[in-house]
């Protein structure tokens, strides 16, 4: 067959966009846009097709090499807490000739930094983050933080990384000095945030946080409820853990003035949304990532026969703002076909009015997440040749029915 | 997208042919066939695409239902033992205006008759198709009998099947008169064919069986070995078991004459082919079954665009002698590009080679074989949905890139 197959694009030279989001706790964007490129290229040499990566950074996984690489930038390394109060490498992206730092939440306080077995969200902490701000602030001479969101396991409501950043708190008349955790929140009842680093206070430092904007901090859509299922947060945590960042917010308003607790974003990265707003942060919705530092517009002005994304578990969920629907969207307004890989597909109706034309489940037999995850690079390479397979099964219909 | 992929149809009408094999201890061939043409039908309506069914009848599952629907017959019920010596609806298919009869082993002394847990091979039974035979012999003026094998779950050598046929079975001088299983074989010291049914011994009725001739019943590459596993037999059983097996074989020899131990086919249906042998039954190929009674070479000398195949479980065995392969082989040498269905999928370079384009794995996220299989007739359906929509993609893309 592969003699048929490489006969029409020889001549036309089909290009192939490769935007998949990342695989949440198995592989940033750029590794996914990787392993589907590596299948492409087994059917699809270099000189039959042009096929470009083009990872969607929306703020999670990925997005602090995926800023370095694009704008050129350096790396700083450091040591900070990570999401269990172990020692572990931090890192701060400066770009813009050392203008502005890039913190990655994730990086530091990933979800994926906890063996699921030890999954306690009670016990995580933000404090890493905090202390790569610290860094940046002290070390470097940058006027911006930009700081992307996603993909953590914490839920502390962001208090680790204030306390980090000159953030008081006090339960009892005594002040907490240690680093604080989810379990921490329900004894405070007084915040200052008087002492907050200078450069924030004064707002020589600008902090810009990408994030997931309908993620917020309170009520019945707050984090706890949304989020604190998938991060590991027991069924039985879910209300008690709730009322304690609520009462959290409800001290902040009356210490600081300000009312977080409903603010879009506030609810990001396990609450660090509620905290960076607290520092006088802006907030940015997570699909503008990919226009505003990606470039997202001139990729789009090129011309794509094909795009290629990619999401680990594709639902509804995925074509509520997510940054797949922003893509598939885009390329459905041009009238470019879309497929969509995914490590597991919920059956729905709406994919095509979504803009995406095709989906392919990577699985290639029964397994458990587990074994998915660790065979991803693999499933997702043989499914990617697949569709490049599949694709040239519909030239080569195309060819026979022309004999016809 | 519909509108567009829509387009290039209606005008050309593409002829699509479907046909699957059977997906073990799940579906039949004519089911999977049935759940592709309706995945295939929710995108590709009747005004613009041609698809003809056409299931891969190997002897197995479904064999009987196809021979009567095909050569419009009719069936007698009748009840008999099944595996497990219990009683069960047994039924003969009446081709040919009532001069042959057709039998399926699976139909009665099939693996699926067995829930999983029960799986005890050594003591199950051929007893069932004895009976059919019989019944067969007694109330019908046929002059031959179709025997389809594949897909049982018993290893009693045809045991079960010879008495019940006028076999005689002798252990230490005494007659064994119950329904013989397994674990009768070891026992077994003389055997006594000259009282079999006068029609066979007469030949005026001609046994016909559609089998595996590669399977064979002794030896390294003996039944037991090779498909017992499958059939449940516990790892410790196998060596006791396939010695029984052989000592049988030894028996038969010296008290028949016949060395059925070794002939090709002897151990189809867990050994059911050596029992027939020694009742002097004729021994076909099970891919000559698709040739011979369902007009293979009628149905591919007509003009077709696609096939999609499917099987249970892809790998490299499928791609030797297995009714798949024949298919594809086939659609290879008219140069018709070929897509397989497959509840699982050995990662295998040789499927190409084998004239398989592209392989669809039916999973749309982790699960257990079980789950696989209680959701196959939906995973089937959505995975020929995903088969037809990544054919039109290609379709759109020619229509893309005539435009650049």
């Amino acid at each position: 067959m592969s003699t048929v197959l490489d006969l029409p694009f020889k001549t036309l030279r089909p290009r192939i966009l490769v935007a998949p989001s990342g695989f949440k706790e198995c592989a940033d964007p750029a590794q996914v846009a990787d392993w589907i490129e590596k299948g492409l290229r087994r059917v699809m040499p270099h000189h039959s097709t042009e096929i470009q990566t083009w990872p969607l950074q929306d703020g999670g996984e990925g997005f602090l090499d995926a800023m370095v690489r694009k704008w050129n930038g350096s790396v700083l390394e450091t040591r900070v807490f990570g999401p269990m109060g172990e020692e572990i490498e931090g890192r701060i992206g400066l770009v813009d000739d050392g203008a502005t730092a890039v913190i990655e939440t994730a990086q530091v306080a990933g979800l994926r930094l906890i063996p699921p077995a030890e999954r306690c969200p009670t016990l995580t902490t933000s404090a890493g983050v905090g202390m790569l701000i610290r860094k940046a602030l002290e070390e470097t001479l940058v006027t911006k933080i930009i700081i992307g969101c996603g993909d953590t396991g914490t839920v502390d409501g962001g208090i680790g990384l204030l306390r980090l950043l000159g953030g008081e708190f006090w339960s009892g008349g005594k002040e907490l000095k240690t680093h604080l955790i989810s379990a921490d929140l329900e004894h405070i009842d007084r915040i200052d945030l008087s002492r907050v680093h200078w450069k924030l206070r004064s707002k020589l430092v600008i902090l810009d946080v990408v994030c997931n904007i309908h993620n917020v901090l309170c009520g019945l859509d707050g984090m706890v409820r949304i989020y604190g299922p998938q991060k590991g947060v027991k069924p039985e945590d879910i209300e008690p853990l709730s009322s304690a960042v609520d009462k959290f917010a409800a001290v902040a308003k009356r210490c600081t003035g300000m009312d977080v607790g409903n603010m879009p974003g506030s609810g990001a990265s396990g609450g660090m949304g509620a905290a960076l707003l607290l520092l006088g942060a802006r907030m940015t919705d997570r699909r503008a990532a990919f226009h505003w530092y990606f470039d997202f517009d001139s990729i789009m002005a090129q011309r794509w026969d094909l795009v290629i994304t990619g999401e680990g578990r594709l639902d509804k969920q995925s074509l509520r703002g997510k940054a797949i629907s922003e893509m598939a969207m885009a390329a459905k307004e041009r009238g470019i076909p879309v497929i969509c890989l995914a490590g597991s597909v919920e059956r729905s109706n709406n994919y095509t009015d979504a803009g995406i034309g095709v989906t392919f489940p990577i699985l290639d037999r029964p397994m458990s997440t587990t074994q998915a995850i660790k065979r991803a690079p693999y499933l997702v390479m043989d499914t990617a040749e697949r569709v490049a397979r599949s694709v040239l099964v519909g030239w080569e219909m195309a060819r026979l029915m022309d004999r016809a």
